[in-house]
């Protein structure tokens, strides 16, 4: 046992998990690069057999980080296994993570499985990727709700075979901080040679619980690894929040004493990105993240903050990466200021030649409205980000009006393929006219699953920044699109994500 | 101590303290007639020492309210207790609930008093607050950071002078489960006369942990009441959420062995009311009422809930009141569908002029709109509950245009004070233009502050519902509006917002 706890973000591969959370390729990137920078010791990339996207998105990964193992899951079968190491050849560090259901009801109706084939599958996976890696976790799915005889008797035969991590998960969201802890206690105390791997906890928020029982879990269980997600993403009420486990363990480290490596001023900047990325909106009274989490309204409160701020706060906002005042840029801003509000605001820019790109979209921006605030800063990267390639479906010009009395119209140019396309249509709204515009000439027949307009500081006057989310044939893509005019912004958005749709990329899901 | 567990909801006091959260007279009844209808034990219905609006509030509350009783705030002096007493004379049940804090940081730096003083303070309050109703409710605010010396020696003169709830907060979200159960646990053993008096937890979430905090308070304390909002609604990161603890006590009834008197089925329809109120999204992946909360995307997951539900599900959707399948209705749906709907939906119509007036609004929107979804419905009623009363402000009709390369122009007619006025303008994009047009006649002022679409049913083809957030004069108030065309639906929440600035009411706020 360490003082050191292992922070195991699992966003891009549980997160991803929730549907309507897929992304792409370079989106997982981009975030992966955030988790390195915010310092995270295991980012699970993906689960490398599920597809060969999936495969594609692991490695890429495995290539590019160097601070931080990379991770793959795979089920507790030779072929993913394989297909997991496969992936992570070229990790600096490379963690493959094996799981199958241990719980009588899951090996029972899932599986149909016996206790002793769960059993020799699990040893035999085990096996099998430590002749791939040195580090292997292992994962009792629905493990809380197993047996603990037959937990001691597995556990123990996969840590004699090699693996170095032992999770015990609460899948289903169902634990009880006191019970959670002296669960995973009373294993580590009853298996022989516990002490020869890392216990970690992966808790899912059904009952609003999943950070209680994480740390009760470390405290009480003494566990060494959390699993979590930005913004507690995840399959149905998601996965332990990263931001409010973390800063727990960094308020509270008078009563838990354990390090952890996180830089927290990069969190902002992180769950902005995979809620910008996902579609997924962050409530206004989410913990530490949230927009009015260090927002105080009523006067006695602003009168204690005033008077002595720890009457009322307990974390300190910048600690965070919540700026502490929002420059506003302009028109007259240089690049020097703004590479220095973009370096402030946690965005990392993969080459100067992005910079000059992000800057020059600045300069137009700054040019149609006085004010550019961080979001609107934030909003022309992402939007970017989407142009970074050859693209097939790409923004021309829109024109659309609507009158009281009369079906809106809208006229929208576009290009597909490089040629220059036009399409009109009636809509029951200016926004719907534009999107039916689009659809009328490439008729993709993807249906809208999503349409979110993500409020941008708060004013009219600012960016719009739309998130659509399209399904067609079973794949699920967000485009994203940010533009002062809303209707552009939508149409933009929904080009984005037919981009996404024609990228050709197959995908099964995964476990949770 | 009783195996009930009493459930007290403050989302209309601690909940409307959210920077931004505020809520007219109407909007307060309708969602106390809500947590009625859900059979809260308890509503805390505001401050009523406050302002003028919240003892009105506190009043109109009280005196609709039957089944729950009802509950001011106010602070440990004669005045605010005399103000929460009058606004409760005509309650069926009701209580005072008098605070003060206790912890040497707020008693030093807020309060600037000795605990000595302190204490006096909090026994006269006491005894004062007896002499106008029998339910009185002692807070020790920050009691969690309070030396238990002195809140032992405080709690037992309070319940001797007839205090017979006993509140002891975590109001700054500090707590960590097991302590902050062992720290009531340690109180209430220590003071003599503990089993006098109800006992009760407040947990706010700016670690996360707010539910399993006050479980714990629970289980190892033995507090037999929770404070709670839905949605967790609440300063900075908010409350313990009510949707999220009563389904822990439900769906852990073998561990908690506890009643509570929640009819959980009306659940996810509360959570809508006050979400479209406030203008607070739920995230997706929130407990119990999030969008996702019930979904599985991941195959694995899918097919698991295919064989056997109890798989990756401890508790039914139908259970908290999402609907099983959504029945669409349309053009032909007659006034009987329609009213069915309202009730699946949770929706009580004041009278039957007000259900007339809704399925007229209802016929018209089919008229434009193929499919009618619950969200449009609920969409509808709430637009109308804006409606209820004469208007300072009204939409009449609006005329708007955009095209690349030229400035966006809107052209609005709306009335004043019954005179129809006309109002045009440019700006950055069809809204700003739209807004900008009403505000070139009425010149508010207001700053705007928040400008939010809520995605209904996820397709542009169905209304857009936009919250308006303004700001004058140091009053914040929401206006919604909803129409099939986004333009339109943010000049109608703009002059709701503004009917609601117009409608004079002066408050101030109040303790966490």
């Amino acid at each position: 046992m360490t003082d050191k706890l292992i922070i195991f973000d699992t966003t891009l591969r549980d997160g991803e998990q929730s549907p309507g959370a897929s992304m792409t390729k370079d989106e997982k990137l981009r975030i992966a690069r955030q988790l390195e920078r915010l310092k995270v010791d295991v980012i699970e990339a993906g689960f490398a057999a599920s597809s060969n996207g999936d495969f594609e998105c692991v490695q890429t990964i495995a290539r590019a980080i160097k601070d931080s193992t990379v991770c793959s899951l795979s089920r507790a079968n030779d072929r993913d296994i394989a297909r997991a190491g496969e992936a992570l050849k070229d990790a600096a560090r490379g963690r493959i993570h094996t799981f199958i259901a241990t719980s009588p009801l899951h090996m029972e109706k899932k599986l149909r499985m016996t206790p002793d084939e769960v059993f020799e599958q699990s040893r035999q996976a085990v096996r099998f990727a430590r002749n791939l890696v040195d580090d292997v976790e292992y994962s009792c799915e629905d493990g809380y709700r197993s047996e603990p005889d037959f937990l001691c008797r597995v556990i123990e035969e996969v840590i004699k075979q090699g693996a170095s991590t032992i999770n015990v998960p609460d899948t289903v969201g169902y634990a009880i901080p006191e019970l959670y802890g002296a669960f995973i206690k009373n294993l580590r105390e009853r298996i022989p040679n516990s002490d020869k791997a890392v216990w970690s906890v992966h808790c899912h928020n059904d009952l609003g619980m999943a950070v209680a029982n994480s740390l009760a879990g470390v405290k009480i269980g003494g566990a060494r690894q959390i699993e979590c997600t930005i913004n507690g993403l995840g399959e149905r009420a998601g996965n332990c929040s990263l931001e409010e486990v973390v800063m727990a363990i960094k308020t509270r480290k008078d009563y838990f004493g354990l390090e952890v490596g996180i830089d927290a001023r990069h969190i902002v900047a992180a769950s902005r990105m995979v809620s910008q990325t996902t579609g997924f909106v962050v409530q206004p009274n989410k913990a530490v993240v949230g927009a009015n989490a260090f927002a105080h309204a009523s006067g006695i409160h602003q009168d204690g903050v005033l008077k002595a701020r720890d009457t009322y706060e307990i974390m300190r906002a910048e600690d965070v990466g919540w700026s502490a005042n929002k420059i506003v840029l302009g028109k007259l801003s240089g690049r020097t200021a703004f590479k220095q509000r973009l370096q402030e605001l946690g965005v990392v820019m993969e080459s100067e030649a992005e910079t000059i790109a992000a800057f020059n979209r600045f300069k137009d921006l700054a040019d149609k409205k006085a004010d550019i605030f961080d979001e609107d800063i934030l909003a022309l990267v992402a939007d970017q980000s989407q142009h970074s390639h050859q693209e097939q479906f790409g923004f021309v010009s829109l024109a659309q009006r609507s009158e009281t009395g009369e079906r809106p119209r809208a006229e929208i140019v576009f290009t597909v393929g490089g040629q220059e396309v036009r399409g009109e249509s009636e809509g029951n709204g200016p926004v719907d006219a534009s999107l039916k515009a689009i659809e009328s000439h490439v008729k993709s027949g993807a249906e809208m699953v999503l349409y979110s307009v993500n409020a941008i500081s708060g004013s009219t006057e600012s960016q719009g920044e739309v998130t659509v989310r399209l399904q067609n044939h079973g794949r699920v893509v967000n485009g994203v699109g940010a533009d002062p005019d809303i209707v552009v912004a939508s149409a933009k958005a929904y080009l984005s994500a037919l981009n996404k749709l024609h990228d050709n990329t197959d995908r099964v899901a995964a476990q949770g």
